[in-house]
């Protein structure tokens, strides 16, 4: 496979549109849209035109969000939340997360958007996935996966009014009656991981 | 939360760029942009002005892609594919998927793209998420995450010009040394069914 040319299709503030043009493996000539929220993708440094390859691949280091998944020291419960997503018109199911302010570390993303979404202490981490792809049929968009222990009382004092959030604290027994109701729309990782701590009891 | 409309912005044979304008909790007029595969995204079915919820709200029950999770019984083993991702001008790990054909089921588009990317067969269903978001922060973007076993000898046969793939059956600790490959790129799910292989042996 080989880019030849990635071009910018839209120009909105926080989400566009991009096409690729590349040479699939018999040499045809193809193209491909995707969306990001990124002015220039990754992808663009690896176009067949690019001046500088050895500088431009180590240039973005850091996801585009940070999800976290908490488990409470305390309670010794998975912390959930059922978050109204504008996207899909309807609650969803999920994990705190957000995006990775400028100049932050992913480490502080993860502690700040636990505290905004659920009011939560992030004590200490228990692990981090490396940077890793939501859906790259359609999208660059990057995370990293921060398993850490909380503690604290749920609040719901730092939700912005974009926000509507609800927090739930869950044993593996209350995992396992979620997964059993048809009505719930749930984020991906959030399904699977809650199908695990369903099932073993750990995450 | 109020969805007032739902804008296409883009005409795009594949993706589009979608606007809600929606009120936030504290009746604030907000916009939301979201890339969506679907011509009417199921949001637009939620907006104020929606003639009949009552029936639209049971049209969309197919999810756009299914996801598989393949085990092979014979050797023991996860499969994986290395699969070169246009949109991240990279090789990512992942597992089989595609979109759903016109008029297909859940388990037909799974049985399809594990032959079609991998040459194996697939024999018996372990279990089926419901339909699943993958980044509801920026599409609706919905799939179905099939865990299935397999069986029959890979092959890259039934592959389509357009991909570029390389299939993988690894043990648990296979599993661990791929994680602790700082180079390989994941896809999210992919990153979180290994790291629970690795760490019981178990999916």
């Amino acid at each position: 496979m080989n880019i030849i040319t990635t071009e910018k299709l839209t120009d909105f503030k926080h989400l566009n549109l991009f096409n690729i043009k590349y040479q699939d493996r018999a040499g045809n000539p193809k193209s491909w849209i995707f969306a990001s929220r990124s002015e220039t993708p990754d992808v663009t440094l690896n176009t067949t035109n690019s001046v500088d390859v050895s500088i431009n691949k180590t240039v973005n280091k850091m996801p585009h969000a940070v999800v976290v998944v908490p488990f409470h020291m305390n309670y010794q419960k998975l912390v959930l939340i059922r978050e109204f997503r504008v996207v899909l018109g309807d609650y969803q199911y999920g994990f705190p997360a957000g995006l990775v302010d400028k100049g932050e570390q992913i480490e502080e993303t993860a502690e700040r958007e636990l505290k905004e979404e659920t009011g939560l202490e992030l004590v200490s981490f228990i692990r981090t996935s490396p940077i890793i792809y939501s859906s790259s049929g359609m999208t660059d968009e990057s995370i990293a996966l921060v398993y850490a222990n909380c503690s604290g009382e749920p609040s719901l004092e730092w939700n912005e009014d974009s926000e509507d959030i609800e927090v739930l604290m869950i044993s593996s027994e209350e995992a396992q009656k979620l997964l059993e109701t048809p009505e719930i729309k749930f984020d991906v990782k959030t399904w699977i991981v809650l199908s695990i701590f369903a099932r073993t009891g750990k995450i």
